[in-house]
């Protein structure tokens, strides 16, 4: 697909949604974005929200979207149903399931506006991560096959690992619970307020940084979108604090490359079966 | 109202929910929970949280729980309809809105559970917030006449105050952004996870904490309970990190006398305007 000339980078052609009656989209779940056994829960929202977008001309971007799992989604058809719960004059608030086969996989209340309206005050006090420059952080390409074969998702971006925090991936997990990288998706699409519904939860778990490998199933992911971020590379970290009850907290930063935090995520998963 | 002579606290009083048809539920918002304009989210939760709880046989625990914030409550009747999502064997989701003469107030996604039947790992690596004994803070009874008067919530709970962190009551806020305070019922009502629904928003906005007076409308909360609170105080702590775009995040945590994290909560709201 072009336009002007210009290739439409995959991630479009994988998030994009067709009208499918009132209310109604219907979208193609990527076969690319799978990784264990179901597919990327932060992809799938990248999809929902972009049938939200559709929904709501004028208020095109992500505030505050608040995702419970229900069940895992595979690769093929898929219908999101939108529905309109309140539309302010800044903001309006819209009820959201993705479903397959009429089993819903992710209910989600979303509060969409126009991050460009914004005032322009900024009095963040958290500083950007430290991490070494990307030409001396660790690419996700040099995983092992093994462990590409499971994680498609992986071909989807290039991924720099801070490297005192790979331990992980030899053995050798720091125990601290934090995880960072650089991030940007593959072939040039630049990140904006859909993508970074994606970016979130594109990591490996931060489990894998207490030793806890394997796949961690997300119960409920909220994010906040802060601004619209700058072309570039992302700075992505995600922590851990409290491993209790079976779960975890996963908190995710996203700094763009202007190094503003463009946006914020929690979730709650449970913590990896040992394999 | 007594029970084999015990009084009934009056927590459980305003959180009481009457059926009114299939998946609806009753309640009577209580003016003592009032705040500048408006009834408090936090309140406002565990009654939503209640109506939940009663439609779910089995799973009497808030696990986590996700609201929009679509308009100004105020005391008096309000309907609560519940609808259910998805019913597996440990968790169950639903879709939950309350509601005043038509017009919605929240509409929220929560997943409930049996905390009681969780796992007993803990792994936690945070630590409880460092806050003097409760005899030696600051108690909200010392805030003055005219504050109490705007505020009359402020009678339903003990709070006291991290003497390093009331600066903003005279004009001097310490412009970290952190809030911490001993929380409380009245009437010696002990916590439970309903009642942590409440306790995350019952602190003064963490924005006092940066000079900025005045009532922050929510937009979004979402809480994870984490675990049933032993009896007695609780400590409580506010942070923000990044005030920007009109909007602050409020992330809070609420410990038990046992040392135990047992919620989380993260909410968007609107910076106060200048009064």
């Amino acid at each position: 697909m072009t336009t002007e000339g210009v290739l439409t980078p995959e991630f479009d052609r994988q998030i994009a949604v067709s009208p499918a009656g009132p209310g109604r989209w219907s979208a193609d779940l990527a076969d690319g974005w799978t990784v264990g056994g179901g597919v990327n829960g932060g992809y799938l929202l990248s999809v929902l929200g972009n049938a939200v977008r559709a929904a709501l001309p004028g208020k095109p971007d992500p505030i505050a979207v608040s995702a419970h799992y229900l069940s895992a989604a595979v690769p093929g058809p898929a219908g999101i149903g939108v529905d309109v719960r309140r539309e302010g004059s800044s903001l309006a608030t819209v009820a959201v399931e993705l479903s397959q086969g009429g089993t819903t996989r992710i209910t989600a209340l979303a509060t969409y506006g126009d991050l460009g309206r914004l005032p322009d005050d900024v009095a963040t006090t958290a500083g950007p991560p430290a991490i070494p420059a990307p030409q001396e952080c660790v690419p996700n390409t040099l995983a092992p096959a093994e462990i590409r074969a499971n994680a498609k998702l992986m071909d989807r971006f290039e991924m720099r690992f801070h490297p005192d925090q790979v331990g992980w991936a030899v053995g050798r997990p720091s125990g601290l619970g934090v995880l960072s990288a650089w991030f940007r998706l593959a072939e040039g699409r630049e990140p904006d307020p859909i993508s970074l519904l994606t970016v979130v939860d594109a990591l490996p778990p931060v489990t894998f940084d207490l030793g806890l490998m394997g796949w961690a199933p997300t119960i409920e992911l909220t994010v906040h979108v802060r601004a619209r971020p700058e072309p570039g590379w992302l700075v992505v970290r995600h922590e851990t604090r409290n491993v209790a009850g079976g779960m975890f907290e996963e908190d995710a930063e996203v700094w763009d490359s202007a190094g503003r935090l463009v946006a914020q995520s929690r979730q709650l998963a449970r913590v990896p079966r040992p394999a």
